[in-house]
C-alpha cells in the first residue's frame, strides 16, 4: 500500500465552469502536464454533467499517457455554494444546480478522492500557493472574467461564510442605479467592469457611431471579441477602447478600496482572463483609484499585485487542493 | 493576592470618541451602575486628552460611592487603528493621533490594568455578548451615528486585518460620484445614510422651500436637530422626513448586502443612535432591501437584527472587553 501510494505521483486539478470544464495533470510540483476541454452542457442535469467532468479527467490523464492509477487525488473548484466538508454543492445559480454530491459521485466514476471548493477560493489558493511566497495572512484574490469572482484568505485560511457564499464581490453595488447587471440589480460591481460589460460598452459605442479599429480588426458585428484584441487595439492607439478600458479600470479599483477600507487584507491579487491581456493597460490605474478611495492609512503597505496565473488559476488552484488533502 | 482580587468586583468601559468621552461603571453581570461623560478636547494633544481619560474614569468611579480598588480593569474603545497587544492606537485622524501609547499611559495615571480595542470592534463586542445569545461564529455589527462605523467577528473573533482598521464600512462606495464625503471621497456609505449626511439633506431641502414640521419644533435653522426629532416629526406625518429617513434606510439595505455578498456573516446587527432613534422607521426597510440586493441563496437564514443598546454599545464592549482580559 506504502508503495502503491509512492507511485502516485500525480494529481488532477478541475476548473468547472457554466460554459466549460477545464482539466489539468500536474506533477507534485505543480508543473502542468496536460489539460483537456469539453463544454458544459449544463441543461443535461448533474448526472449527465458530472460524467462530463469524469470523462475529461480521463482524457487529460490519457493525454498525458498516464493511468488513473497514478493519480493521488482530484481537486474541483465549483461555481456556487460548495461545503468542502462532504463535497457537495449547495446551489450554484449558473448551473441550476441545488444540493448535489459532487465529491461522491465522482468519486464512484472515477475510484480516487475527490476535493471540492468554490471556485473563487481554489483560484486565490491557486495564487496563494504559488505566487505568494511571503504567505501573507490576509488575501483577497478578485478574477475578472466574463464574470467577476474573488475568494477571501483570512488569518491564512479560506473563508467562505455561514452560506459559503462569502467572496462574491462581482455583485457589490458600487453605483446604486448604475447600469443593469445580470444578476437582476443595478451597479453590480460585475456590471461596471466584467468582460461582458466592457464588451457591451464598445457595441453600444460602435452601434452610436463611434470609431473604433476593432471593427477593421473583427468586422462591423465585432464577432467573437476577446479581451487580448483589446489589448491590440488599445496598443495601435484607440482611443475609444483605452477610454472604455480604463473605465473598468477605475471601477476596480473603486472595489479594491471598498476591500481595503472592510477588510483591510495585506495582499489583493487581481487576476483572470481580463488582467491576464490587459494589465500593462490597468493595474497601474486599478493600484491609482484603489489608494485614492482608501481611508488615508488603510492601504500603507498593503500590495495590489496581477497574479501571472490568468486562466489557469483554476486548474492551479484545484491542484493544490488536492495536493494538499492527499499529503 | 487572591482576597484583594476576589473584591474587585467592577470593570470600566470607556468609549473614546473625537468629541467626547463616555465612561460606564459596570458589576461583573455588566449591569451599569453610573455615567460620566467630558469632551475630549484632542486640539490639547495625546497627553491632555489622556489625563481627561483618566479623570473622566475617576469620576465616573466616585460617582458610584467606589473605589479605583475596587475596580478590575479598564476597557477602552479608540476611533482609529488600534494594536490590542500593545495597547498603541497606531493612528487616528479623528484625533490627530499617530502611534499613541495608550494602554501604558492610562496604566500610568491609573494604576489598573487597561485594554484597548478599536471603537467599531468594541461596540460589535458588546452586541455579540450581551445580546447574540447564540454565539454565531460570523457577525457584522454596524453602527450608524454622525459617522458610520463597523466591527468584524469571524470564527468567533474579533478581526481587524494587516493595518488593524478593517470595518470602515462608512467609507465603503455605494454611489459612484455620489455625495461628497467629510474623507474627500464621493458617494460613501456615511455620506448617503450619516446622520450628518441626513441632516444635511433636510437643511437643504427647506433651504430649498420644502415644508417640514420640523421648523415647527426646532426653528427655521433648525438647531439642536437629533435622530429623536426625526422619528417625532415622521409619526406626525412629516412626508419629507419620512422619506429622507426611507433613503437612508435603503442605501443601508444596500450596504448591508454588500457585506452578505462579501462575507456572508451568519448576523448583521445595526446600532447606533440613528438605528436607536428610527428603529421603526427604518428596520424593515434596510432589510427588505439588503434581501432584494443580496444574490439568491446567500442571504438565507441570515438574521439582520437591531441592537438594544443604542449610544451604550461603546461603553458595554469596553466593559466586556476588560472583564474577558480580567478573569
Amino acid at each position: 500500500m506504502a508503495e502503491a501510494s509512492s507511485k502516485q505521483e500525480y494529481v488532477v486539478g478541475v476548473d468547472f465552469g457554466g460554459t466549460k470544464i477545464l482539466a489539468g495533470v500536474f506533477n507534485l510540483q505543480l508543473r502542468c502536464l496536460g489539460k483537456t476541454k469539453v463544454s458544459t452542457k449544463s441543461q443535461r442535469g448533474p448526472e449527465a454533467v458530472i460524467e462530463r467532468i469524469a470523462r475529461c479527467i480521463e482524457d487529460a490523464v490519457d493525454e498525458c499517457d498516464l493511468d488513473l492509477k497514478k493519480v493521488r487525488g482530484i481537486g474541483i473548484g465549483a461555481p456556487g455554494a460548495v461545503d468542502p466538508e462532504t463535497g457537495k454543492v449547495i446551489f450554484a445559480p449558473n448551473l441550476a444546480w441545488e444540493d448535489v454530491p459532487l465529491k461522491k459521485d465522482l468519486e464512484k466514476h472515477l475510484g480516487l478522492p475527490v476535493f471540492v471548493e468554490n471556485d473563487g477560493n481554489i483560484c486565490t489558493l491557486g495564487v496563494y500557493e504559488t505566487e505568494l511566497h511571503s504567505k501573507p495572512r490576509h488575501v483577497v484574490g478578485i478574477f475578472l472574467g466574463t464574470g467577476i469572482g474573488a475568494g477571501l484568505i483570512l488569518n491564512g485560511q479560506l473563508f467562505s461564510g455561514f452560506n459559503r457564499t462569502a467572496g462574491e464581490i462581482g455583485h457589490m453595488i458600487l453605483e446604486v442605479g448604475g447600469p443593469k447587471c445580470g444578476c437582476g440589480n443595478r451597479g453590480c460591481f460585475e456590471a461596471l467592469a466584467g468582460r461582458h460589460a466592457i464588451f457591451q460598452k464598445i457595441q453600444s459605442a460602435v452601434k452610436a457611431g463611434q470609431k473604433t479599429l476593432l471593427t477593421e480588426m473583427l468586422g462591423d458585428d465585432l464577432a467573437d471579441m476577446r479581451s487580448g484584441d483589446l489589448r491590440k487595439a488599445i496598443r495601435r492607439g484607440d482611443k475609444l477602447v483605452e477610454r472604455i478600458v480604463e473605465e473598468a479600470a477605475e471601477y476596480t479599483g473603486i472595489a479594491v478600496a471598498n476591500l481595503i477600507n472592510l477588510l483591510n487584507p495585506e495582499v489583493v491579487v487581481l487576476g483572470g482572463g481580463i488582467i491576464d491581456a490587459l494589465e500593462d493597460e490597468m493595474m497601474a490605474i486599478i493600484i491609482e483609484t484603489a489608494q485614492d478611495y482608501a481611508l488615508p492609512g488603510t492601504a500603507k503597505g498593503i500590495e495590489i499585485i496581477p497574479s501571472k496565473l490568468g486562466d489557469d488559476a483554476g486548474i492551479v488552484g484545484a491542484a493544490v487542493l488536492a495536493r494538499r488533502q492527499t499529503k
